[in-house]
């Protein structure tokens, strides 16, 4: 194929997931009809149309090389979303970040109240776990437990919670590009990473070189966000750009400047790319993942 | 044995479920040797030395009374407490219910901070999830993935989170009995339940009568509440005292008054215990716990 064929061929199937994830999520979510209406429909606000859904695209692109059953990536692909989204609602609370706007829109704290936005979140959570735990007919108890123990690592104090802590903890502070990798594994790379997993779990055991995607393209998501954040508009990145900078945050372009830290995204795409190599079977959308995630405007 | 013989024998059996249950916990809970040390410290905190262990006692009881391993216990009654300890991390801050003192101690933002009380609570939830998906051997995977469904439901929006949204939205209003049972069969009999269950479920299956006894002391261990809050002291409780009526909470005091009210938790025990007679097998502890749970000062 040609490149701009390539490509054409990646939007599509990019966009079939995004579809069938907001439909897959819009199901396991409850609507406004169950009580308490209120707390549900913020549950949905803060999941529903929002986001590139890379998590879920990953849980496809790893599950699709594990030959795993799509129904079945549907359960894993919302898990590790809800855990996501949860993770932003709660994110962008006063006590926390204290942001007003989210994917274009207000926050969930602002469009109801923080009260509403605490418990959604938590309840993200649950729903999260709740799912990976219903009973499957095509994939055995034991692994079920599996997927559930690499998120719940992936989302905890030493996970995604742990790196939020941290992140709290170093605002104000330089510091130094293995301090920024210790944070950002855990605050971003631990949940990407498990995305992968879950898709490779869906169909079977998740082989050293796959985790070793996983890893870089997790660092490699955050050193981005990191440029963009310095770089692109609010406009386009539907959320408060320049943020990290006014906060006092260490990021990657406070660490090494923006020139290196376009550098180092592109030295763990590469070794994104260079892991997959060693993987055999069919790796090309986990390849134009790694891709997409460096090369993105937003 | 004499009524005091059977009281001394019920406090002891108490007192070890309490003592094993302090040592599992400690043992689970990440130290703050592990980063984040703040963040572990501050989960420790909220989870260590408080607290009746109500519900890993129901966990105890059933497990006894289904013939479940000790062993396996433990990890039931840890996810149920640490779920239970989180609910309470998250009630307390300002955007809840404002509180600062919680068993007897500053309540977590207060010694701690408000993010970092946030991110505890919702690290103790992850950690619930984690513990009940570990490897086991000695329960086979398909009755984990349905513990694990069991705490996820009561634990979720229309469970415990969403009796606490109810909660949120009734404040100020006058609820019938009808409605206060809806909101408080989710916000604690929910996880009270769900103790009962997962105790039964590391035995084998739970049955119809189990699930009625818990449906009943969950909902008498709510109007107790109701009352003490009423009627006892800040000293007693370890928790401020008198709330509800000052935040304008519907309770059952306020909707039927304190002589209906306890009339009312004296038929639920008498109903719990009725449950109780159609089970067969040794229900010694539940029945005691049953009489605790209504009988009680604190």
């Amino acid at each position: 194929m040609l490149a701009t064929e390539t490509e054409a061929d990646f939007s599509a199937w990019m966009g079939g997931i995004q579809v069938r994830i907001e439909a897959a999520l819009a199901r396991v979510l409850p609507g406004h009809q169950h009580a308490p209406a209120r707390l549900h429909e913020a549950m949905r606000y803060a999941t529903l149309e929002g986001g590139k859904r890379v998590r879920p695209l990953l849980v496809f692109a790893a599950g699709e090389w594990a030959g795993a059953e799509p129904a079945r990536l549907d359960g894993a692909a919302c898990a590790v979303e809800l855990i996501h989204a949860y993770s932003l609602v709660h994110d962008d609370l006063p006590c926390m970040d204290n942001d007003v706007l989210r994917r274009g829109k207000p926050t969930v704290h602002v469009e109801y109240d923080e009260a509403t936005a605490m418990l959604a979140g938590d309840a993200l959570q649950t729903l999260a776990f709740q799912l990976l735990a219903e009973r499957a007919t095509d994939v055995d108890a034991a692994r079920q437990l599996d997927m559930l123990r690499t998120l719940a690592v992936a989302a905890g104090s030493r996970g995604m919670a742990g790196g939020q802590a941290i992140d709290l903890e170093s605002t104000g502070k330089a510091l130094s590009q293995p301090e920024l990798e210790y944070m950002h594994v855990r605050k971003t790379g631990a949940l990407i990473s498990a995305a992968v997993k879950l898709g490779a779990l869906c169909g079977g055991p998740c082989p050293a070189a796959l985790e070793q995607y996983a890893h870089r393209i997790g660092l490699a998501f955050q050193v981005v966000d990191d440029v963009l954040d310095a770089e692109a508009s609010t406009a386009t990145l539907g959320k408060t750009a320049g943020k990290d900078s006014r906060q006092g945050k260490p990021t990657y372009v406070s660490a090494m400047g923006a020139a290196r830290a376009k550098e180092f995204a592109a030295e763990l795409r590469h070794g994104a790319h260079a892991a997959l190599g060693t993987l055999g079977g069919n790796t090309r959308r986990l390849r134009e993942l790694a891709d997409f995630i460096v090369l993105r405007k937003f």
